[in-house]
C-alpha cells in the first residue's frame, strides 16, 4: 500500500461511516456532507472500492438531465455480528455494512440463575448459526455486545450486573474466546448504545445533547454530550437509574438502596402499583398495564399515573443537569411514557427550570427493539470505520 | 507579519496558556509538556517576546553544572478586569497574566432590590478605579465576569438570576457598554468558573471528569465531562441546585419549586435548621454554624446533619450520573461539607453505585474565595490564550 493511500485514512473511514448511517448515497451528497469536492470524493471512493468495502452504480430511475452522480453503496461483502443480553432474552444478529439486519436469532433467557457460561454458551451458539448461513465471499469484520450492566472499557468486563448478579465477570474476553473467529468482543452498556444508536440513525440524529433512557426491569440511561458518550472517570458514568428520587419512602432497588429511579419506575414498580399477579412480567405485561390504562382501567391508570409521576422527576432532574436537545425513551419506557406523558409533562414543567427546559424535545425511541442491538453493531464496526483499510 | 508566523499561532496559544496557569516556565519544562523539541520553544517564545508577552531571564540561584534552560516569564504588562457579582458582595480585580491577582476592589450590595443599572454602576465603579491604579504602560486585554445565574453564552444575558430577580437582563452588553474599555465582557456562570478555574489551578488539576460546586445563597454546580464544561444543548446545564432530592416534604425554593437540593443545603436552609434569627445570613453565619456544630451546640450540629444528609443524596446521584474523578466543595459549601463530612460519605456510601464511585475524590476547593473570580479572569484572557499575536 502507498504511502499516497495511507494519506486519506480519516477520510476513507468519514466516507464510509456516511453510507454505514445512511445507505447508498450518491459522490454528490457525500461531497457535500464532507465538505470536500467531488474529485476527492471519487479518489476515496476508488480506495474503498479496491478494498471491497464499496460499490459504485448508476442511479435507478434517473430522469433529470446531465450526467447523474454515481450511487456509492456499501458492500454486501462485510458484517459483523451484534448480540444484545437484556432481561429475558438473548439476540444476536448479522449486521451489514449500510445498517440492514441480514440475519436474526434469539432464546428466551430465565431472570435467575443465570451464570456466565451459561450466556456465553447460549450466544455463541446463536452466533456461530448466523456465521454458517452468511453468503459464501462475506467476513465478519466485527463483533458487538450490548449488555445490561456496568461495563468496563476496554475489555468487557461486566463489573456490575445486579439483575443477573454479575459482579467483575469477564464477559468481553469469555465471549470472543468461546466465539473463536479470530475478533475480539466490544461490549458496552445497553442504554449507551441506544442512545449512540438513537444519534446515528435514531431520533437523535442531529441532536449532539441526547439522553436516551432505556427501559428493561431496571432503568438505564446512556447520554451525550456534545455528541460523546458521557464517560465518566473510569467509564461508568450515566447511571440514571441508581439516581435516588424518593428518599422517604422509597421501593426496595436490586441494588440494595430504595427509591432510587428504577425501583420507582422499573417494571417491578409498575406491576406491582398496577395490582398484577407476581407470574406477569416482561415487555408485554408492562404493554398490557399501558393498554388497560387507555382503556380506563382505575388499577392500571392508577399504576401509570404513579410510575408516571416518578419518571418525571427524574426527567425534570436530567433536564436541570444536562440541557438536553431531545430526551428519548426507549425499551418498556416507549410504552410507559406513552401512557404517562401528561405526568412526566407536569413534573417537567414543575421542576425543570425554564431556561433548561425551553427546547427539550421528548420522544420515543425510533429504533424501538432494535436501539441496543444497532449500538451493539455499531461497536462492531468501530475499527472498520477508524481505519477501513487495515481492518477490513 | 509574516506566514511563518503564522503558522504558529496555536502552539502559541498553548505556550502562553501553560506560562498563565502555572507561571513562569524553563523551556525545558515547557518542551517536555508541550512535546515538542527545545527549538521549537525557542522559536515560540521569540514571537512571544516580540509581542510583548512573555520575557525570558537566567533562572535565580542555580547551582547545577552546564547551561540553565531559560525561564520564560509572563509579561507584567497585560492583565484583564474580574469581577464577580455574588449574593452579598461585588468584587473587581486586576488579574495579570500568569494569574496573579494585582489588585482587588470590592462593595458589599443589599440581597433585595438590585437592578440592572445599580449592578453596572457599582461594577463600573469599581472596574474604574483598577484600571486608573494600574502602571502606565500596562494594557487591559479583556474582561471576564462571575454571576450568580443563568447565562447565555455568546452575549452574557442572564437568563435567569433567581436570587436577584432577573429575568433576562442584558448584563454583559450593558457592563462593556458603562465600562466603556474598547473590550466586551464574556459573563460566566460563577460554579461553571469555579470549575473550570479548579480544574486549572486549583484542587481539580489533571481530573477531567470533575464536579464542583458552589454554595452562594443557592448551590450551582460546574461540571466538566472530559475536560470540557457540560455546556448542553443551549449553554445552560450543571443546574445541580434544582436537582429535585426532597419530593415529599421539601422546602420551598426560590425557583417556585419545592425540595430542590438547593432548597435542602443553601444559606437558608441551615440557618432555619439551626434555629438562628433571621437577622443573622451570609458566610459568616454559616460559617458559625459549623463552628458551633464542631464545639458541641445541638442545634448546630442537627442542622449540619440534616442538612449534611440532603448534600450527600445530592453529591451521591451526581457520582451516579457523572462518575467523576473528584467532587471539589467550594464557596460556603466548604464549611458545610467540612463539618457534614460523615453525612456526606454515609449517603455516597448507600446509594451511590459502588463501582461508580471507587475513584470519586472528594475535597474543598483549593482557591476557596477566589475561585469564581479566578475562572472570570481566564473567562477575559480567553481571546489573547487563544490567538496570542492578534489580541495582544
Amino acid at each position: 500500500m502507498t504511502g499516497e493511500m495511507h494519506r486519506h485514512r480519516p477520510s476513507l473511514g468519514t466516507l464510509l461511516h456516511h453510507v454505514h448511517v445512511s445507505g447508498p448515497l450518491s459522490r454528490a451528497v457525500l461531497a457535500e456532507r464532507m465538505g470536500v469536492n467531488r474529485s476527492t470524493i471519487l479518489a476515496l471512493t476508488a480506495e474503498l472500492v479496491a478494498a471491497g468495502l464499496v460499490s459504485e452504480e448508476h442511479p435507478a430511475g434517473t430522469t433529470r438531465a446531465g450526467r447523474p452522480s454515481l450511487v456509492v453503496r456499501p458492500s454486501p461483502r462485510v458484517y459483523v455480528l451484534a448480540f444484545d443480553v437484556a432481561v429475558d432474552r438473548l439476540t444476536a444478529a448479522r449486521v451489514g455494512l449500510g445498517g440492514d439486519i441480514l440475519g436474526r436469532r434469539s432464546a428466551p433467557r430465565s431472570r435467575t440463575g443465570v451464570d456466565l457460561d451459561t450466556v456465553v454458551r447460549k450466544l455463541v451458539s446463536l452466533g456461530h448459526e448466523l456465521v454458517s448461513s452468511a453468503p459464501p465471499g462475506t467476513t465478519c469484520v466485527g463483533i458487538g455486545a450490548s449488555y445490561c450492566g456496568m461495563i468496563r472499557p476496554g475489555d468487557g468486563m461486566v463489573r456490575y450486573g445486579p439483575e443477573m448478579g454479575w459482579v467483575d465477570q469477564a464477559f468481553g474476553t469469555e465471549l470472543a474466546k468461546a466465539l473463536d473467529l479470530g475478533c475480539a468482543v466490544a461490549v458496552g452498556n445497553e442504554a449507551h448504545l441506544g442512545a449512540m444508536a438513537e444519534y446515528e440513525r435514531g431520533a437523535g440524529v442531529g441532536v449532539p445533547d441526547l439522553i436516551y433512557l432505556h427501559g428493561d426491569v431496571g432503568v438505564g440511561g446512556g447520554i451525550l454530550v456534545g455528541g460523546k458518550l458521557l464517560g465518566g472517570d473510569g467509564g461508568y458514568g450515566c447511571e440514571v437509574g441508581h439516581m435516588l428520587v424518593n428518599p422517604v419512602d422509597g421501593r426496595p432497588c436490586l441494588c440494595g438502596s430504595r427509591g432510587c429511579l428504577e425501583a420507582e419506575t422499573g417494571e417491578y414498580a409498575l406491576l406491582a402499583a398496577a395490582g398484577r399477579t407476581p407470574g406477569q412480567s416482561g415487555a408485554s405485561a408492562v404493554r398490557a398495564v399501558a393498554r388497560d390504562a387507555r382503556a380506563g382501567d382505575p388499577a392500571a391508570a392508577s399504576a401509570i399515573a404513579e410510575i408516571g409521576d416518578w419518571l418525571g422527576i427524574g426527567v425534570a432532574n436530567l433536564i436541570n443537569l444536562f440541557n438536553p436537545g431531545v430526551v428519548i425513551f426507549g425499551g418498556m419506557l416507549r410504552d410507559v411514557y406513552v401512557a404517562a406523558a401528561p405526568q412526566v409533562a407536569a413534573r417537567i414543567a414543575r421542576h425543570a427550570m425554564p431556561v433548561s427546559r425551553e427546547r427539550a424535545r421528548l420522544c420515543v425511541s425510533a429504533l424501538a427493539e432494535d436501539a441496543t442491538l444497532m449500538g451493539a453493531a455499531d461497536l462492531g464496526f468501530a475499527d472498520l470505520l477508524a481505519d477501513p483499510l487495515t481492518a477490513a
